[in-house]
Protein backbone atom coordinates (compact mmCIF):
# COMPACT_ATOMS: atom_id res chain seq x y z
CA UNK A 1 0.00 0.00 0.00
CA UNK A 2 1.68 3.23 -0.92
CA UNK A 3 0.76 6.66 0.85
CA UNK A 4 -1.20 8.79 -0.43
CA UNK A 5 -2.22 12.75 0.25
CA UNK A 6 -5.77 13.60 1.09
CA UNK A 7 -5.76 15.99 -1.54
CA UNK A 8 -4.39 12.95 -3.69
CA UNK A 9 -7.44 12.29 -6.35
CA UNK A 10 -9.55 9.00 -5.42
CA UNK A 11 -8.80 5.49 -5.81
CA UNK A 12 -11.77 4.07 -7.84
CA UNK A 13 -13.66 6.79 -9.56
CA UNK A 14 -17.28 5.49 -9.29
CA UNK A 15 -19.25 3.34 -6.34
CA UNK A 16 -19.66 1.01 -9.35
CA UNK A 17 -16.01 0.66 -10.59
CA UNK A 18 -14.92 0.22 -6.77
CA UNK A 19 -17.28 -3.03 -6.30
CA UNK A 20 -16.33 -4.42 -9.44
CA UNK A 21 -12.76 -4.39 -8.31
CA UNK A 22 -13.98 -5.74 -4.96
CA UNK A 23 -15.89 -8.53 -7.20
CA UNK A 24 -13.48 -9.57 -8.51
CA UNK A 25 -11.33 -10.44 -5.13
CA UNK A 26 -9.60 -6.97 -4.70
CA UNK A 27 -9.71 -6.64 -0.58
CA UNK A 28 -8.20 -3.33 0.23
CA UNK A 29 -9.65 -0.88 2.77
CA UNK A 30 -11.94 1.46 1.36
CA UNK A 31 -11.18 4.61 3.17
CA UNK A 32 -10.59 6.99 -0.06
CA UNK A 33 -12.34 5.27 -2.36
CA UNK A 34 -14.95 6.27 -4.61
CA UNK A 35 -14.64 10.52 -3.69
CA UNK A 36 -18.85 11.67 -3.07
CA UNK A 37 -20.19 8.47 -2.59
CA UNK A 38 -21.76 6.83 1.00
CA UNK A 39 -20.14 4.10 2.15
CA UNK A 40 -22.03 1.41 4.36
CA UNK A 41 -20.98 -1.08 7.12
CA UNK A 42 -22.80 -4.41 6.34
CA UNK A 43 -23.87 -7.05 9.79
CA UNK A 44 -26.83 -9.59 8.28
CA UNK A 45 -28.20 -11.34 11.02
CA UNK A 46 -31.00 -14.11 10.90
CA UNK A 47 -34.85 -12.95 10.99
CA UNK A 48 -35.35 -13.76 14.17
CA UNK A 49 -32.92 -11.67 15.15
CA UNK A 50 -33.93 -8.60 13.54
CA UNK A 51 -35.93 -6.66 15.17
CA UNK A 52 -33.69 -6.98 18.31
CA UNK A 53 -30.77 -5.74 15.82
CA UNK A 54 -32.88 -3.07 14.07
CA UNK A 55 -34.22 -1.77 17.93
CA UNK A 56 -29.76 -2.14 18.53
CA UNK A 57 -29.22 0.48 16.07
CA UNK A 58 -32.17 2.82 17.08
CA UNK A 59 -31.12 3.12 20.62
CA UNK A 60 -27.58 4.12 19.71
CA UNK A 61 -28.00 5.88 16.92
CA UNK A 62 -25.02 7.26 16.55
CA UNK A 63 -22.74 4.14 16.12
CA UNK A 64 -25.43 2.44 14.37
CA UNK A 65 -27.19 5.28 12.18
CA UNK A 66 -29.38 2.86 9.52
CA UNK A 67 -29.13 3.45 5.79
CA UNK A 68 -31.33 0.42 4.66
CA UNK A 69 -32.46 -2.76 5.37
CA UNK A 70 -32.96 -5.52 3.41
CA UNK A 71 -36.44 -8.06 3.30
CA UNK A 72 -35.35 -11.56 4.59
CA UNK A 73 -33.10 -13.24 2.25
CA UNK A 74 -32.12 -10.66 -0.11
CA UNK A 75 -28.46 -9.52 -1.33
CA UNK A 76 -29.65 -6.36 -2.89
CA UNK A 77 -30.68 -2.80 -1.66
CA UNK A 78 -31.58 0.58 -3.47
CA UNK A 79 -28.41 2.32 -2.32
CA UNK A 80 -26.73 0.54 -5.38
CA UNK A 81 -28.96 -0.74 -7.84
CA UNK A 82 -27.42 -3.62 -9.03
CA UNK A 83 -25.20 -4.67 -6.55
CA UNK A 84 -24.75 -7.88 -4.71
CA UNK A 85 -23.86 -8.18 -0.72
CA UNK A 86 -22.80 -11.36 -1.23
CA UNK A 87 -19.81 -10.50 -3.43
CA UNK A 88 -19.11 -6.72 -3.61
CA UNK A 89 -17.63 -5.86 -0.33
CA UNK A 90 -13.69 -6.11 -0.12
CA UNK A 91 -14.07 -8.36 2.45
CA UNK A 92 -16.17 -10.54 4.83
CA UNK A 93 -16.47 -11.78 8.44
CA UNK A 94 -18.53 -14.97 9.11
CA UNK A 95 -19.71 -15.60 12.81
CA UNK A 96 -21.19 -18.29 14.52
CA UNK A 97 -21.93 -17.91 18.07
CA UNK A 98 -20.35 -14.61 18.79
CA UNK A 99 -16.69 -16.56 17.21
CA UNK A 100 -14.70 -15.78 13.68
CA UNK A 101 -15.29 -18.29 11.58
CA UNK A 102 -13.67 -16.57 8.40
CA UNK A 103 -12.36 -13.61 6.78
CA UNK A 104 -13.62 -14.41 3.12
CA UNK A 105 -13.83 -12.15 -0.45
CA UNK A 106 -17.12 -13.35 -0.37
CA UNK A 107 -19.89 -15.16 1.28
CA UNK A 108 -21.49 -16.63 -1.40
CA UNK A 109 -21.43 -19.95 -0.44
CA UNK A 110 -22.48 -18.58 3.51
CA UNK A 111 -25.47 -16.84 2.38
CA UNK A 112 -28.81 -17.81 4.06
CA UNK A 113 -32.47 -16.94 3.16
CA UNK A 114 -33.48 -16.45 6.47
CA UNK A 115 -30.55 -13.38 5.93
CA UNK A 116 -31.59 -9.79 7.28
CA UNK A 117 -28.86 -7.43 6.18
CA UNK A 118 -28.09 -3.69 7.98
CA UNK A 119 -26.33 -1.24 6.43
CA UNK A 120 -25.34 1.54 8.62
CA UNK A 121 -23.14 4.45 8.01
CA UNK A 122 -20.05 4.82 7.66
CA UNK A 123 -17.43 7.86 8.77
CA UNK A 124 -15.43 7.55 5.23
CA UNK A 125 -18.54 9.47 4.44
CA UNK A 126 -17.74 12.61 5.94
CA UNK A 127 -13.86 12.30 5.08
CA UNK A 128 -14.81 14.13 1.56
CA UNK A 129 -16.32 17.27 3.66
CA UNK A 130 -12.90 16.92 6.22
CA UNK A 131 -10.55 16.78 3.04
CA UNK A 132 -12.75 19.93 1.47
CA UNK A 133 -12.52 21.83 4.92
CA UNK A 134 -8.90 21.48 4.31
CA UNK A 135 -8.88 19.06 7.64
CA UNK A 136 -5.55 16.29 7.15
CA UNK A 137 -7.06 13.02 7.47
CA UNK A 138 -3.73 10.79 8.68
CA UNK A 139 -4.44 7.31 7.79
CA UNK A 140 -4.83 8.13 4.41
CA UNK A 141 -1.43 10.17 4.29
CA UNK A 142 0.02 7.23 5.62
CA UNK A 143 -1.90 4.80 2.99
CA UNK A 144 -3.73 2.98 6.33
CA UNK A 145 -6.94 1.62 7.58
CA UNK A 146 -8.52 4.02 10.36
CA UNK A 147 -7.49 2.88 13.75
CA UNK A 148 -10.63 1.63 15.65
CA UNK A 149 -11.03 1.07 18.99
CA UNK A 150 -13.29 -1.05 21.79
CA UNK A 151 -14.32 1.76 24.64
CA UNK A 152 -14.99 1.18 27.76
CA UNK A 153 -18.85 2.91 27.50
CA UNK A 154 -21.81 0.54 26.85
CA UNK A 155 -24.32 0.93 24.22
CA UNK A 156 -28.09 0.50 25.42
CA UNK A 157 -29.42 -2.47 24.81
CA UNK A 158 -31.92 -4.15 23.03
CA UNK A 159 -33.45 -7.41 23.86
CA UNK A 160 -31.20 -10.66 23.80
CA UNK A 161 -28.37 -7.96 21.87
CA UNK A 162 -26.03 -5.68 24.26
CA UNK A 163 -22.01 -4.32 23.91
CA UNK A 164 -19.44 -1.51 24.11
CA UNK A 165 -19.33 1.16 21.61
CA UNK A 166 -16.41 0.99 19.24
CA UNK A 167 -15.32 4.57 17.71
CA UNK A 168 -12.45 5.38 14.65
CA UNK A 169 -10.12 7.74 15.61
CA UNK A 170 -8.26 10.65 13.38
CA UNK A 171 -5.76 13.06 14.42
CA UNK A 172 -6.62 16.73 14.19
CA UNK A 173 -4.62 19.59 14.32
CA UNK A 174 -6.61 21.89 16.73
CA UNK A 175 -6.67 24.74 14.21
CA UNK A 176 -9.12 22.64 11.81
CA UNK A 177 -10.98 21.07 15.20
CA UNK A 178 -13.78 23.45 14.59
CA UNK A 179 -13.97 22.38 11.07
CA UNK A 180 -14.03 18.55 11.99
CA UNK A 181 -16.54 19.17 14.44
CA UNK A 182 -18.70 21.54 12.10
CA UNK A 183 -18.70 18.87 9.26
CA UNK A 184 -19.09 16.09 10.65
CA UNK A 185 -22.25 17.54 12.57
CA UNK A 186 -23.93 18.39 9.35
CA UNK A 187 -24.29 14.34 8.48
CA UNK A 188 -25.55 12.67 11.14
CA UNK A 189 -26.38 9.78 9.47
CA UNK A 190 -22.89 8.83 8.97
CA UNK A 191 -22.10 8.71 12.85
CA UNK A 192 -22.19 12.81 12.73
CA UNK A 193 -20.10 14.97 15.56
CA UNK A 194 -17.62 13.27 17.54
CA UNK A 195 -18.41 11.71 20.82
CA UNK A 196 -14.68 12.35 22.43
CA UNK A 197 -11.69 14.75 22.21
CA UNK A 198 -8.62 14.48 23.42
CA UNK A 199 -7.10 11.69 26.21
CA UNK A 200 -8.07 8.25 25.03
CA UNK A 201 -8.41 7.82 28.90
CA UNK A 202 -11.89 9.08 28.72
CA UNK A 203 -13.65 6.16 26.79
CA UNK A 204 -11.09 3.88 28.94
CA UNK A 205 -8.35 2.85 25.49
CA UNK A 206 -5.08 2.33 27.04
CA UNK A 207 -3.37 2.99 23.94
CA UNK A 208 -3.50 4.46 20.96
CA UNK A 209 -0.79 2.67 18.97
CA UNK A 210 -2.40 -0.55 19.76
CA UNK A 211 -6.16 -0.42 17.71
CA UNK A 212 -8.86 -3.17 17.58
CA UNK A 213 -9.37 -2.68 14.52
CA UNK A 214 -7.38 -1.58 11.52
CA UNK A 215 -4.35 0.28 11.72
CA UNK A 216 -2.12 2.12 13.81
CA UNK A 217 -1.77 6.01 13.10
CA UNK A 218 0.53 8.33 13.68
CA UNK A 219 0.04 11.71 15.39
CA UNK A 220 2.06 14.95 14.26
CA UNK A 221 3.05 16.94 17.26
CA UNK A 222 -0.01 18.75 18.26
CA UNK A 223 -2.85 16.93 16.66
CA UNK A 224 -5.53 15.87 18.82
CA UNK A 225 -7.33 12.37 18.67
CA UNK A 226 -11.14 12.72 17.65
CA UNK A 227 -13.09 9.99 18.48
CA UNK A 228 -16.36 9.00 16.31
CA UNK A 229 -18.80 6.76 16.80
CA UNK A 230 -18.22 3.39 14.72
CA UNK A 231 -20.60 0.76 12.59
CA UNK A 232 -18.26 -1.83 13.99
CA UNK A 233 -20.25 -1.54 16.57
CA UNK A 234 -22.62 -4.05 15.53
CA UNK A 235 -19.47 -6.64 15.50
CA UNK A 236 -18.81 -5.97 18.91
CA UNK A 237 -22.74 -6.80 19.91
CA UNK A 238 -21.90 -10.00 17.99
CA UNK A 239 -18.93 -10.77 19.62
CA UNK A 240 -20.38 -10.16 23.79
CA UNK A 241 -24.00 -11.51 22.40
CA UNK A 242 -23.41 -14.49 20.61
CA UNK A 243 -25.97 -15.05 18.05
CA UNK A 244 -26.28 -18.09 16.20
CA UNK A 245 -24.81 -16.97 12.68
CA UNK A 246 -24.24 -13.36 11.24
CA UNK A 247 -21.96 -12.06 8.27
CA UNK A 248 -20.54 -8.62 8.60
CA UNK A 249 -18.27 -6.67 6.33
CA UNK A 250 -14.67 -7.05 7.40
CA UNK A 251 -13.67 -3.55 9.46
CA UNK A 252 -12.61 -0.54 7.30
CA UNK A 253 -13.57 -2.70 4.36
CA UNK A 254 -17.20 -1.42 3.04
CA UNK A 255 -19.69 -1.78 1.21
CA UNK A 256 -19.53 1.17 -1.64
CA UNK A 257 -23.45 2.93 -2.32
CA UNK A 258 -24.25 4.54 -4.97
CA UNK A 259 -25.98 7.03 -2.76
CA UNK A 260 -23.99 10.46 -2.73
CA UNK A 261 -22.68 11.95 0.50
CA UNK A 262 -24.91 15.21 0.00
CA UNK A 263 -27.70 12.76 0.47
CA UNK A 264 -26.54 12.41 4.21
CA UNK A 265 -25.78 16.19 4.77
CA UNK A 266 -28.46 18.37 6.23
CA UNK A 267 -29.73 22.19 5.71
CA UNK B 1 -59.68 28.40 22.69
CA UNK B 2 -57.95 31.70 22.83
CA UNK B 3 -56.12 33.42 20.04
CA UNK B 4 -52.04 33.25 21.48
CA UNK B 5 -48.98 34.49 19.08
CA UNK B 6 -45.83 33.27 18.85
CA UNK B 7 -44.74 35.57 20.98
CA UNK B 8 -46.63 34.88 23.82
CA UNK B 9 -45.68 32.80 26.33
CA UNK B 10 -46.30 28.91 26.34
CA UNK B 11 -49.28 27.12 27.86
CA UNK B 12 -47.21 25.38 30.76
CA UNK B 13 -43.69 26.16 31.67
CA UNK B 14 -42.46 22.58 31.59
CA UNK B 15 -42.97 18.73 30.11
CA UNK B 16 -44.11 17.99 33.35
CA UNK B 17 -46.33 20.37 34.28
CA UNK B 18 -48.21 19.61 30.76
CA UNK B 19 -48.49 16.24 31.42
CA UNK B 20 -49.73 16.38 34.93
CA UNK B 21 -52.63 18.33 33.12
CA UNK B 22 -53.58 15.88 30.48
CA UNK B 23 -53.14 13.23 33.21
CA UNK B 24 -55.72 15.22 35.11
CA UNK B 25 -58.29 15.01 32.04
CA UNK B 26 -56.90 18.18 29.83
CA UNK B 27 -57.20 17.47 26.36
CA UNK B 28 -56.15 20.53 24.29
CA UNK B 29 -53.38 20.42 21.38
CA UNK B 30 -49.83 20.64 22.44
CA UNK B 31 -48.90 23.29 20.26
CA UNK B 32 -47.29 26.33 21.93
CA UNK B 33 -47.18 24.09 25.34
CA UNK B 34 -44.26 23.50 27.15
CA UNK B 35 -41.43 25.52 25.27
CA UNK B 36 -37.99 23.71 24.80
CA UNK B 37 -39.79 20.41 25.68
CA UNK B 38 -39.40 17.72 22.73
CA UNK B 39 -43.19 16.63 21.66
CA UNK B 40 -43.15 13.11 20.55
CA UNK B 41 -46.39 11.17 18.52
CA UNK B 42 -47.41 7.58 19.73
CA UNK B 43 -48.11 4.89 17.98
CA UNK B 44 -48.68 1.31 19.87
CA UNK B 45 -48.78 -2.22 18.00
CA UNK B 46 -49.03 -5.68 19.07
CA UNK B 47 -45.18 -7.42 19.43
CA UNK B 48 -45.60 -9.05 16.39
CA UNK B 49 -45.95 -6.07 14.44
CA UNK B 50 -43.19 -4.18 15.57
CA UNK B 51 -40.33 -5.04 13.69
CA UNK B 52 -43.00 -4.17 10.73
CA UNK B 53 -43.20 -0.95 12.11
CA UNK B 54 -39.41 -0.58 13.28
CA UNK B 55 -38.79 -0.72 9.42
CA UNK B 56 -41.75 1.61 8.21
CA UNK B 57 -40.04 4.02 10.42
CA UNK B 58 -36.57 3.61 8.75
CA UNK B 59 -37.36 3.03 5.63
CA UNK B 60 -39.94 6.43 6.42
CA UNK B 61 -37.12 8.69 7.92
CA UNK B 62 -39.01 11.91 7.62
CA UNK B 63 -42.60 11.33 8.43
CA UNK B 64 -41.27 8.78 10.76
CA UNK B 65 -38.19 9.76 12.77
CA UNK B 66 -38.36 7.37 16.02
CA UNK B 67 -37.13 8.74 19.18
CA UNK B 68 -37.95 6.17 21.70
CA UNK B 69 -38.85 2.33 21.27
CA UNK B 70 -40.18 0.57 24.31
CA UNK B 71 -40.04 -2.73 25.61
CA UNK B 72 -43.55 -4.98 25.10
CA UNK B 73 -45.94 -4.19 27.43
CA UNK B 74 -43.94 -1.00 29.11
CA UNK B 75 -46.02 2.47 29.36
CA UNK B 76 -42.20 4.13 30.65
CA UNK B 77 -39.39 5.78 28.52
CA UNK B 78 -36.26 7.55 29.54
CA UNK B 79 -37.17 10.63 27.35
CA UNK B 80 -39.71 10.92 30.09
CA UNK B 81 -38.75 9.36 33.94
CA UNK B 82 -42.08 8.88 36.07
CA UNK B 83 -44.06 9.57 32.78
CA UNK B 84 -47.59 6.98 32.30
CA UNK B 85 -47.86 6.52 27.95
CA UNK B 86 -51.23 5.36 28.96
CA UNK B 87 -52.34 8.32 30.70
CA UNK B 88 -50.48 11.37 29.82
CA UNK B 89 -51.43 12.46 26.48
CA UNK B 90 -54.14 15.07 26.00
CA UNK B 91 -56.21 12.47 24.02
CA UNK B 92 -55.97 9.06 22.45
CA UNK B 93 -57.08 7.00 19.81
CA UNK B 94 -57.94 3.09 20.32
CA UNK B 95 -57.93 1.24 16.45
CA UNK B 96 -59.04 -2.34 15.68
CA UNK B 97 -58.83 -3.79 12.53
CA UNK B 98 -57.92 0.02 10.99
CA UNK B 99 -61.40 1.16 12.07
CA UNK B 100 -61.56 4.09 14.93
CA UNK B 101 -62.93 2.91 18.17
CA UNK B 102 -63.13 5.86 19.89
CA UNK B 103 -60.45 8.74 21.34
CA UNK B 104 -60.36 8.59 25.04
CA UNK B 105 -58.08 10.53 27.40
CA UNK B 106 -56.47 7.47 28.73
CA UNK B 107 -55.78 3.99 27.55
CA UNK B 108 -55.49 2.19 30.78
CA UNK B 109 -58.53 -0.13 30.42
CA UNK B 110 -57.29 -0.68 26.65
CA UNK B 111 -54.02 -1.61 27.27
CA UNK B 112 -52.11 -4.92 26.69
CA UNK B 113 -49.39 -6.51 27.70
CA UNK B 114 -47.61 -7.10 24.05
CA UNK B 115 -47.88 -3.34 23.11
CA UNK B 116 -44.65 -2.01 21.75
CA UNK B 117 -44.56 1.23 21.91
CA UNK B 118 -43.12 4.20 19.51
CA UNK B 119 -42.05 7.71 20.28
CA UNK B 120 -42.18 9.41 17.07
CA UNK B 121 -40.58 12.90 16.41
CA UNK B 122 -42.78 15.99 15.60
CA UNK B 123 -42.54 19.26 14.41
CA UNK B 124 -44.14 20.96 17.15
CA UNK B 125 -40.53 20.68 18.36
CA UNK B 126 -38.98 22.80 16.09
CA UNK B 127 -41.60 25.89 16.02
CA UNK B 128 -39.70 27.20 18.68
CA UNK B 129 -36.60 27.63 16.80
CA UNK B 130 -38.99 28.96 13.78
CA UNK B 131 -40.23 31.35 16.53
CA UNK B 132 -36.98 32.73 17.72
CA UNK B 133 -35.98 32.94 13.89
CA UNK B 134 -39.03 35.53 13.84
CA UNK B 135 -41.00 33.09 11.87
CA UNK B 136 -44.95 33.73 12.93
CA UNK B 137 -46.77 30.64 13.34
CA UNK B 138 -50.29 31.23 12.08
CA UNK B 139 -51.87 27.98 13.96
CA UNK B 140 -50.65 29.58 16.73
CA UNK B 141 -51.75 32.97 16.41
CA UNK B 142 -55.19 31.90 15.20
CA UNK B 143 -55.62 29.48 18.29
CA UNK B 144 -55.66 26.70 15.98
CA UNK B 145 -54.56 23.32 15.73
CA UNK B 146 -52.06 22.79 12.89
CA UNK B 147 -53.74 21.41 9.84
CA UNK B 148 -52.77 17.83 8.67
CA UNK B 149 -52.96 16.41 5.38
CA UNK B 150 -52.90 13.03 3.60
CA UNK B 151 -50.65 13.24 0.47
CA UNK B 152 -51.31 10.79 -2.72
CA UNK B 153 -47.11 10.15 -1.91
CA UNK B 154 -47.08 6.50 -0.68
CA UNK B 155 -44.76 5.42 2.27
CA UNK B 156 -42.00 2.98 1.53
CA UNK B 157 -43.93 -0.47 2.49
CA UNK B 158 -42.58 -2.86 5.26
CA UNK B 159 -43.84 -6.02 5.31
CA UNK B 160 -47.42 -5.52 5.75
CA UNK B 161 -47.45 -1.97 6.80
CA UNK B 162 -48.07 0.88 3.75
CA UNK B 163 -50.14 3.65 3.70
CA UNK B 164 -49.33 7.26 2.37
CA UNK B 165 -47.47 10.27 3.67
CA UNK B 166 -49.17 12.72 5.99
CA UNK B 167 -47.51 16.13 6.02
CA UNK B 168 -48.49 19.22 8.53
CA UNK B 169 -48.72 22.50 6.78
CA UNK B 170 -47.70 25.83 8.24
CA UNK B 171 -48.51 29.40 6.02
CA UNK B 172 -44.46 30.96 5.80
CA UNK B 173 -44.53 34.65 4.36
CA UNK B 174 -41.77 34.61 1.76
CA UNK B 175 -39.32 36.70 3.47
CA UNK B 176 -39.03 33.97 6.33
CA UNK B 177 -39.12 30.80 3.86
CA UNK B 178 -35.27 31.04 4.44
CA UNK B 179 -35.01 30.83 8.14
CA UNK B 180 -37.98 28.57 8.59
CA UNK B 181 -36.10 25.87 5.98
CA UNK B 182 -32.68 26.54 7.94
CA UNK B 183 -34.08 26.04 10.99
CA UNK B 184 -36.39 23.10 10.66
CA UNK B 185 -33.33 21.31 8.60
CA UNK B 186 -31.12 21.45 11.64
CA UNK B 187 -33.32 19.09 13.04
CA UNK B 188 -33.96 15.50 11.11
CA UNK B 189 -35.13 13.89 14.34
CA UNK B 190 -38.21 16.42 14.05
CA UNK B 191 -39.12 16.14 10.64
CA UNK B 192 -36.14 18.23 9.14
CA UNK B 193 -36.29 20.29 6.35
CA UNK B 194 -39.75 20.67 4.86
CA UNK B 195 -40.68 18.33 1.90
CA UNK B 196 -43.10 20.58 -0.40
CA UNK B 197 -43.57 24.20 -0.57
CA UNK B 198 -46.08 25.90 -2.35
CA UNK B 199 -48.96 24.73 -4.75
CA UNK B 200 -50.84 21.83 -2.63
CA UNK B 201 -51.59 19.86 -5.84
CA UNK B 202 -47.92 18.98 -5.92
CA UNK B 203 -48.79 16.60 -3.23
CA UNK B 204 -52.40 15.93 -4.06
CA UNK B 205 -54.34 17.96 -1.58
CA UNK B 206 -57.65 19.30 -3.03
CA UNK B 207 -58.05 22.23 -0.35
CA UNK B 208 -55.69 23.50 2.02
CA UNK B 209 -58.99 24.78 4.14
CA UNK B 210 -60.63 21.00 4.45
CA UNK B 211 -57.55 19.19 6.45
CA UNK B 212 -57.67 15.99 7.55
CA UNK B 213 -56.55 15.97 11.02
CA UNK B 214 -56.37 19.23 13.19
CA UNK B 215 -58.19 22.68 12.27
CA UNK B 216 -58.09 24.62 9.17
CA UNK B 217 -55.38 27.42 9.32
CA UNK B 218 -55.81 31.12 7.82
CA UNK B 219 -53.34 32.17 5.06
CA UNK B 220 -52.52 35.93 5.14
CA UNK B 221 -51.93 37.89 2.10
CA UNK B 222 -48.54 36.47 0.22
CA UNK B 223 -48.16 33.49 2.76
CA UNK B 224 -46.63 30.81 0.93
CA UNK B 225 -47.81 27.12 2.23
CA UNK B 226 -45.08 24.86 3.50
CA UNK B 227 -45.15 20.79 4.25
CA UNK B 228 -43.73 19.27 6.45
CA UNK B 229 -43.96 15.35 6.89
CA UNK B 230 -45.44 14.61 9.86
CA UNK B 231 -45.56 11.86 12.48
CA UNK B 232 -49.46 11.04 12.10
CA UNK B 233 -47.75 9.01 9.38
CA UNK B 234 -47.83 5.94 10.92
CA UNK B 235 -51.64 6.01 11.88
CA UNK B 236 -52.38 6.66 8.39
CA UNK B 237 -50.53 3.17 7.76
CA UNK B 238 -52.61 1.54 10.82
CA UNK B 239 -55.80 2.79 8.40
CA UNK B 240 -54.72 1.05 5.59
CA UNK B 241 -52.68 -1.70 6.50
CA UNK B 242 -55.19 -2.56 9.38
CA UNK B 243 -53.51 -4.44 12.15
CA UNK B 244 -55.53 -5.92 14.52
CA UNK B 245 -55.00 -3.34 17.53
CA UNK B 246 -53.17 -0.27 17.96
CA UNK B 247 -53.21 2.53 20.35
CA UNK B 248 -52.48 6.27 18.87
CA UNK B 249 -51.72 10.03 20.02
CA UNK B 250 -55.00 11.74 18.51
CA UNK B 251 -53.63 14.37 15.99
CA UNK B 252 -51.90 17.09 17.28
CA UNK B 253 -51.89 15.90 21.07
CA UNK B 254 -48.40 15.09 21.42
CA UNK B 255 -46.59 13.63 24.48
CA UNK B 256 -44.63 16.52 26.13
CA UNK B 257 -40.98 14.26 26.95
CA UNK B 258 -38.57 15.73 29.19
CA UNK B 259 -36.18 16.15 26.27
CA UNK B 260 -34.60 19.58 25.65
CA UNK B 261 -35.05 20.55 21.53
CA UNK B 262 -31.76 21.05 21.40
CA UNK B 263 -30.26 17.67 21.74
CA UNK B 264 -32.17 17.08 18.43
CA UNK B 265 -30.59 19.86 16.76
CA UNK B 266 -27.30 19.09 14.70
CA UNK B 267 -24.51 21.34 14.73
Amino acid sequence: MTGQKHSAPPVYRSAAEARAAFRAGESRPTAGCAAGYTQANLISVPADWAYEMLLFCQRNPKPCPVLDVTDAGSWTTPLAPGADLRTDLPRYRVWEHGELLGEPTDVVGHWRADLVSFLIGCSFTFEWALADAGVPLRHIEQGRNVPMYVTERPCRPAGRLHGPMVVSMRPVPPEYLDDAIRESSLMPAVHGSPVHCGDPAGLGIADLGRPDFGDPVVLRSGDIPVFWACGVTPQAAVMASAPPFAITHAPGRMFVTDARDEQYRVA
